[in-house]
């Protein structure tokens, strides 16, 4: 089988943006993803969805880019490399849930290429419920286990390590969430050809629908209280903590001049800083907190 | 007249605390400041006093700290000093009201000492309007220029410049508000004692309660509507923007394992994020907007 050019890898990912957001406007009910084309002035642009108060999110953006052009002085330096012109292409996704029972999810694919010739292949899904649902978060967990050991049975433990280590607020000492899987720098090697690691870039981003439409069904009827919503608005003001101050993308994004809104589309519409914020002893909020930790074993929960 | 020791001046930071947050409240009217004393483990401490949901302001934080101990390798590499002890005493302020039409204020007095015997002062106040006014961003700046040309008729071009460069929110082309000034790495030359920069310092903090007073008090009695509510989230959100990812402040007490509640009572209680927001033309939201510049005359406005 040929190995996949940059062009089709960058229409498939093309591809999957279209039909998540068809499948999640679905999910929704009412909300339907705006469309805002953009081009960069040193090459390329992108496609950024966006969906604003719908039934269920009130804030969900689906990115595509592909870019391309010379490599600044600065990149050639933080990648180490010989090269002058690159070429990326990716889509990355932020879903902001209204209802607190319903968790924040995140995910990105990304491929990246070089004019010498060397590639590749980056990307993450990582769930951050308000509140931690102990067999959601194993479901989670299964699916993306599942996606992994199709292409490779070290991918999972490997890759969800790297999550629980990059999905971390060390000023709160806290993960972001329950984790998932994170990945970047994966090529071809002895047992793995371009294709198959393309393909299971795409396997991840064809099973997000799946999984975060089910995760929407099994929590949008849960009533919820003023203090949950409180919580939820104080989770998600850690959220815009770890982007703005830790995520690589949201900072590499800013720092070389990328497209501001669709960077910081991951944003909640809204958010909360409560100074010393408290919680009572038994809480659900207290419970949350004590899961946000590294090297919980999802999969095989007490 | 005696030079001023690191004691003296902590003492009189803490003294200035003191009577801010007792003005603050007689503006406020019903807010009452908590006191929250802390302990660093490797030397040293503070009080944060920290004023929730009063009648003008929403929440607001004064911040004093008195910390010291070893150099770490870090601090030596970037002071480029050989020293092995450091002293840092300082207070910080951050103010949002609930009303759009008061604005957010910002000030900070600091004085850092090493064992070998170098120290310098820096600081800086500045003032974001969610709607700028005019002749309150020049009586702001009239004030700022009165204290400094008190202390060298250079200070308030300088150090007026250095906070336009400072306040800055490079991926949003905007100034955070209507800047003030900001000063850094201030110690004694042929011109200026110790004890004349120390007392531009403490100037600086006494003029503070006058200053925000006025403002509270000219605007506190101005309705507003849910658009400009809105607006004022927005204005929020670019706040915790500038302070995530730029202030050095911030990404320095973060990094190096500070108090993080302390660091972060600079965020608003509410802020909010539109995707690619638009303002209307001729609005006062879009003239506000236009004077988010650098360079602005701000004494001499047409």
């Amino acid at each position: 089988m040929s190995q996949p050019s940059k062009k089709d890898i960058s229409r498939k990912y093309l591809d999957i943006q279209t039909s998540i957001c068809s499948a999640i406007e679905r999910a929704d009910g009412t909300g339907i993803f705006i469309k805002d084309h953009w081009s960069r002035e040193q090459g390329g642009g992108g496609l950024t969805r966006v969906l604003s108060d719908g039934a269920i999110l009130e804030k969900a953006g689906v990115n595509f880019s592909e870019v391309y052009g010379k490599l600044t002085d600065l990149m050639r330096k933080n990648l180490n490399v010989d090269a002058h012109n690159f070429f990326a292409t990716g889509m990355s996704i932020v879903m902001h849930p209204k209802n607190p029972h319903v968790p924040i999810i995140h995910m990105n694919i990304r491929y990246f290429e070089l004019d010498n010739g060397t590639y590749w292949f980056g990307g993450g899904i990582d769930l951050t419920p308000h509140y931690i649902n102990k067999s959601q978060a194993s479901y989670f967990h299964k699916k993306l286990k599942e996606i992994c050991d199709r292409h490779d049975p070290s991918y999972y433990p490997k890759f969800k390590k790297w999550a629980d280590d990059y999905f971390f607020i060390p000023h709160r000492n806290e993960t972001r969430g329950v984790g998932g899987i994170f990945y970047d720098h994966l090529s071809e090697d002895e047992s793995h050809s371009k294709n198959d690691i393309f393909s299971f870039s795409t396997d991840l981003g064809e099973i997000f629908s799946e999984i975060y439409t089910y995760l929407i069904n099994e929590n949008k009827g849960k009533s919820f209280s003023a203090q949950e919503k409180e919580w939820q608005l104080l989770r998600r003001g850690r959220y815009v903590e770890f982007n703005l101050v830790y995520d690589r993308g949201t900072k590499f994004g800013l720092y070389s001049n990328g497209r501001t809104e669709s960077i910081l589309m991951s944003l909640p519409r809204d958010a909360s800083w409560y100074y010393a914020h408290k919680v009572d002893d038994g809480s659900q909020e207290k419970k949350t907190l004590e899961l946000l930790k590294k090297n919980i074993d999802w999969l095989n929960l007490q």
